[in-house]
């Protein structure tokens, strides 16, 4: 998506370690229109896939929830935020998974109700960022645990660098990222456009 | 806002100890539509009260992020949620504040990046419930320590016994709130529409 390639070029941070800071359009401030067009491009790009009969989008709190509400909007679905505690409003019987914690260090919990996920959803996980895989194949794991079917996996910015896309192949389901970081050297973010090829 | 009188009554629970379950369309599954109509309703009241020239959606993570993105959208503003810990892509020299936990408990803190919030800026704060307001509170504590202007609040449930409104009436700007629990006893919790007088 062009727009999201130009704001990593002007906005972008590379904080070294392979930690990108884009707080100021994804995980601190957002630009709604942004974040809608987000939603529209993930809608659209998996419906070139052939990826259809959505019913939920799946994210982790906290990152994830603008992108994967504006994705519900496009596709006309509830979206469902995996938490990282349980809150005290959920019953027993939860979907729990672990997944590493990439900008803040140690485990964290993902966990999802079984009141809102069932064995009948075809899911599209939604996420800021693809480094290592690590929280999507969390988040993955819960919807397998759930019996539902897992369709598509859709993440704002993708760092080649860090493979997760190898580790996520064992899913068999499409994944769609809308600017791939490819290297980051000091002030240079190498970042593609990956529909221009 | 009919819709949502509507989904507290049919999908709220009390869960006791003053804590309304939402989770099927606020705190865990989010209804696409009727959270775009959420942050339509915040911006036409407000605009209807004479809350104008906004520049900043401010709100805190988690379950905030939903609602201010599209009060955001529908103003054209960006928002900015606060967050509950320091990431490492956040520079020193943050706005912080503590505001109790009231469904996990303990106290949390709030931190806002300067980068994002400036003297200039004219915010409305954004959150799911107004129950005793000390989140709002210490939402608009950071707002004036950044010398920024604080114009309206918005919060789609309030919790009208646990009198969050008298604690935030020093704050002296409007407070929107798109449906009002006035009491809840076992099953029966009572919901009034506030644009229904």
């Amino acid at each position: 998506m062009k727009a999201i390639v130009e704001r990593i070029r002007t906005e972008g941070k590379n904080l070294g370690s392979g930690i990108l800071k884009v707080d100021s359009f994804v995980n601190h401030q957002l630009d709604p229109a942004l974040t809608v067009e987000m939603g529209q491009a993930f809608a659209r790009r998996f419906a070139a896939l052939g990826v259809t009969g959505i019913t939920k989008i799946i994210t982790a709190e906290v990152s994830g929830i603008a992108p994967a509400l504006t994705t519900a909007m496009a596709l006309g679905v509830p979206a469902i935020y995996a938490r990282k505690s349980r809150p005290i409003t959920m019953p027993s019987g939860y979907f729990r998974a672990e997944a590493p914690s990439h900008t803040k260090g140690g485990i964290v919990d993902l966990i999802v109700s079984p009141e809102y996920l069932h064995p009948d959803d075809r899911v599209i996980l939604i996420d800021d960022f693809l480094a290592t895989g690590l929280t999507i194949d969390a988040l993955a794991s819960l919807v397998a645990e759930c019996g539902a079917t897992l369709c598509g996996i859709g993440c704002i910015i993708e760092k080649s660098f860090e493979q997760g896309r190898a580790r996520l192949a064992h899913l068999n389901v499409p994944i769609v990222t809308l600017a791939i970081v490819t290297s980051m050297e000091g002030d240079d973010i190498v970042v593609v456009n990956p529909e221009e090829g």
